[in-house]
């Protein structure tokens, strides 16, 4: 017998009434059976999005979204601010370049939260810039930006503020509209709790304007064809109608624990998780940590690589670090279905998986320190 | 109780073995564990499509494949056939379109196949077209082209063969290497069996040779980044791990059973669906019809659309036309995870149903046609 324990910041643990109502017979997209259902999805979108726009849905993996996001949006020759600091932010800069795209880039130290007035002072510099792309969590750092920040900054100029909020939606706060956010990118596999495999885009007026003016080619992503479908609860091209199915029960979830609710929990069970890595002396990789997952500093004389790849063996999913941080960080995920005691399992695992490779610790120290969170703190 | 009844030409049903296996807790993407899944479905990919070629796969509709196949094939300004006669063999131009790439229509009548020899024709007039597009089986009409001879004739010119096998493939017969075809469209809602949101191309060495000197924009469909990942059994993006998972199973039950024995099973299903037809004095639409879906004149005097909405009312999903053929006809798909008994069902819905509608008709008879095809073959 191995049980398995999925703590990787996606795909996230998807909730069995979700994997049971995907696994009902499927049925066919262009029924109203399906397009009711696809409308109540429509609704818990922009429930959890913050927003009264229409939240456009492909059959995807966020990085089509991404995609999207820029051909749908820019010409040729546009220019753009992406803020990179991690794998993530540097993406949306190939993607642009790919597009034909010029990029200015905002470098930023990995782990490292970007600083708002860099991007003021860029905008101010060149008032040809078309839009501003940044991520909310970097994942691959554990850092979550300022984007309330970055909305008040972005709103006073001509560009659109574009945020990659794949590992961020529905465990970071996020207030898309009140912010001014213009277009939030997301995916299925993290937050929302379904397997990937489905991606999000949520359009300001402001976006809608340079959508109508951009001369980049797209077809499957167009934004526009996607937009005429929706509004009639039907969908351009043929959807992934089981994760749709499958979404629209994560959705009701959501709603009733209620977003609100939901974000507290994920700053709960992430202050838990920060705790007790400092309870067991580890120090933690973001400067500005995000709660829907933890970077941590793989300790000296500890190999990295090995102890992601033994904790797997034992049936425990974390994740290392990517690019040039693997070997240097790992990272847990309470992202998604997870509660308090799942993360008391998280840094057990830890705990004792570091004790077991040589790195001193008192046992017990890093639950025990997640523990008084909880104990504080209404879950 | 309504029992539900699925026969649409995409999405097809799922087998309980897919379903269930699809239920199970989702596993990270990036593990040993996923990988051998993955590679295990590159084999099965390769079995089906008869090539030895890589089958590149993506997280999206069959749509996102067919601009993979234009944007990692082309450039900007580039000449191609595109053989009309349907809305998929029309979406094509649409894609190419979308891109700046010049399309050069072969116009076919809606329910008849192209005839190749005026594909000849076109190619030899013009020695710059770079790629021939068509459908193997065109599901909008019923209509199966001759792939095999559209192979022969297009390996003589310097151009390549797309063929959207999306709803042909697995059902209709189709020697990928043999017949010199060198990209091959496909997804995973019609003859694999699998929920929509997986799509799939291979590519032949004179292809390539294309994708290396293609400059039109891409990245989540760039050919070159997913083939280079998956030879190491990984995915350049976060796959659709749980379609995945389903369609691996789906690949060994068709491994199983033989994709020659597949594709006469499909033969015979779908003679015995135009004897059933033709029993109740109805008229096919396709002159050379596919044995993957068969298209039906609806009768003088009785409402088409009515008619597929009073079926669907009674739990039994057909389709019916699509564009300029809404009304006129109805298909019936005999594609995936169908048996004979599937098609007796079937049959017998649409008898009693245009009885009930006033359309004269000898109850059984239709039935009766169907069951001699089943009795003088072997299923």
């Amino acid at each position: 017998m191995k049980k398995k324990y999925l703590f990787t910041p996606g795909p996230t643990t998807v909730p069995p009434e979700c994997l049971l109502t995907m696994a009902q017979p499927i049925i066919h997209h262009r029924t109203p059976e399906y397009m009711k259902i696809f409308g109540e999805v429509r609704e818990g979108l922009k429930y959890v999005f913050k927003t009264e726009n229409e939240v456009l849905t492909f059959a995807s993996s966020g990085t089509g979204a991404m995609e999207a996001s820029v051909s749908n949006l820019l010409s040729r020759g546009d220019k753009v601010i992406v803020v990179k600091g991690g794998k993530f932010g540097e993406r949306f800069a190939e993607i642009a370049a790919a597009f034909g795209v010029d990029v200015i880039p905002v470098d930023v130290e990995w782990g490292r939260a970007v600083e708002p007035e860099v991007v003021r002072k860029k905008l101010a510099e060149d008032s040809n810039v078309k839009a501003v792309f940044t991520t909310l969590c970097e994942t691959s750092t554990g850092v979550v930006n300022d984007i309330k920040e970055m909305g008040e900054i972005v709103s006073k100029f001509n560009a659109v503020l574009v945020v990659d909020a794949i590992s961020g939606l529905a465990s970071v706060e996020l207030n898309t509209d009140e912010w001014q956010v213009d277009v939030v990118v997301s995916g299925s596999q993290k937050g929302l709790m379904i397997p990937p495999g489905l991606s999000f885009v949520s359009v300001s007026d402001k976006a809608w304007d340079l959508v109508g003016v951009s001369n980049l080619p797209k077809y499957y992503f167009d934004f526009k064809k996607v937009k005429k479908a929706q509004e009639k609860s039907d969908s351009a091209f043929t959807p992934a109608i089981s994760l749709i199915i499958g979404l629209r029960q994560a959705l009701g979830m959501l709603k009733e624990e209620g977003i609100e609710n939901v974000i507290s929990r994920h700053a709960c069970l992430a202050e838990a998780t920060r705790r007790g890595m400092s309870g067991l002396n580890l120090e933690l990789f973001a400067d500005r940590p995000s709660n829907s997952v933890t970077a941590v500093k793989v300790p000296s004389k500890i190999d990295g690589a090995n102890f992601v790849k033994r904790l797997r063996e034992k049936g425990v999913s974390i994740a290392g670090g990517q690019a040039q941080l693997k070997g240097k960080i790992f990272r847990l995920a309470h992202m998604g279905y997870m509660d308090k005691f799942d993360i008391l399992q998280m840094v057990s695992a830890v705990e004792v998986e570091l004790r077991e490779m040589g790195y001193e610790l008192q046992l017990g120290k890093g639950v025990q320190a997640a523990e008084e969170v909880f104990l504080k703190e209404i879950v």
